[in-house]
């Protein structure tokens, strides 16, 4: 991997378990890591605390947080009032679009990545889309990456000057949540300092029941490893 | 033009020239009107006063103002403290990516209107790009409009169900301004609204000799027009 050592990649940074991963792979191939985080009026200020945390530790370049608001186009649990679903059983969260789908989201976000690869001279986005455990949104599947892709590659001066290639790595895109978790922990990713959850308490510890801690713990006990996070309640749904 | 009548569009609109010319073509052409503007760390405040007194004047359902920061990629004239050209020859301008260049914006503008639309039922999207004068921007090309229609009915609910499909409109696309001037005058469009000056002086009278001001004033000289706006210097470049 030396041919890659001075490479740039930028990396979407949530903060959470999936990203957190990427990033660690993204090192493991050698790139200088740019992190990209968004306030896009999510609920807890508790992930971008993790991401500047994670960038810190993974001695990125710059860590890049863009104010975006998001809140206003509505239609997602994840930046309205509206409750997340809780007690849910995974395979039950498979079926149709979930309510924690935010309209047009990654397309927004790889944008944004793209504008910042752009600027900063990086050919290489890292996206943690996963088409395993998010199989119902739109914007988490193969064929989105590879319309992407193609799109930054005409969008760009790059793509113009004919110089340059733009690539998406999504490297988890094909894993289960039990195999990001092994692929992590062969690269010593510290879970510890990952949040997943969509519905914290105070001091931002983990609920243990929405979607997005049911899918963690899931992956951990399928995994045969145990989630270092707190949780106020550690249940996988008893149907499982 | 009846069974358009209840479609609803969303228009991207800075409160310029070419964009209230497309907000014009799409209500001629019957669609329910949503505008979309963006707070990017522009320079000027003026831009965004002049989209809302536009969007209320064609009687809009909703005029959106997305704030969105742009400052941080850097990389362009409109958004950094760097000075924009003035005193230029338009046929000058065309030559090379332009320092006005903002990094894959476009790209991002319109996955904001991606999201409005998704959020709003919308599956119209106007936007005012232009390859003749802007041929230096890569995504201004008709091929990144091509490849963003694409990518759009892949990366919603709507692409996943099959059910809809999104198109991005692009009426200006293969005008030069005297013939965008002449279309939006035969529309009845008031152009003393709207705004076009990279660098205007106090009360955001126009500058008269930046690109901007130097292709309008060429383009309502070719359409053997007046423009209705005031300027600090009205002369197009002497070497025309």
């Amino acid at each position: 991997m030396a041919n890659l050592m001075k490479l740039k990649a930028v990396v979407l940074l949530s903060g959470g378990l999936d990203s957190t991963t990427t990033l660690a792979i993204a090192r493991s191939e050698g790139f200088e890591l740019i992190t990209l985080s968004f306030d896009y009026g999510q609920r807890h200020q508790v992930e971008l605390d993790r991401a500047q945390l994670i960038s810190e530790k993974y001695h990125a370049l710059e860590h890049r947080v863009v104010t975006i608001d998001l809140k206003q186009f509505g239609g997602s649990a994840l930046t309205d009032d509206i409750d997340v679903p809780t007690g849910r059983d995974p395979e039950e969260m498979s079926e149709g679009i979930p309510i924690t789908y935010v309209p047009a989201r990654n397309t927004i976000f790889l944008s944004l990545a793209l504008a910042c690869a752009e600027t900063m001279g990086a050919q290489h986005i890292f996206i943690g889309v996963n088409a395993v455990d998010y199989s119902g949104y739109p914007d988490c599947r193969p064929e989105f990456i590879y319309a992407f892709e193609s799109l930054a590659n005409i969008a760009t001066q790059a793509g113009v000057e004919g110089n340059a290639k733009y690539k998406i790595h999504t490297p988890l895109i094909d894993l289960t949540k039990a195999e990001i978790i092994q692929t992590g922990i062969g690269l010593d990713v510290d879970y510890s300092l990952t949040h997943s959850c969509y519905n914290p308490g105070k001091q931002g510890i983990a609920c243990g029941i929405c979607d997005s801690c049911q899918l963690r713990l899931k992956g951990f006990a399928e995994a045969g490893l145990e989630d270092p996070i707190d949780y106020q309640i550690r249940n996988i749904n008893p149907s499982q």
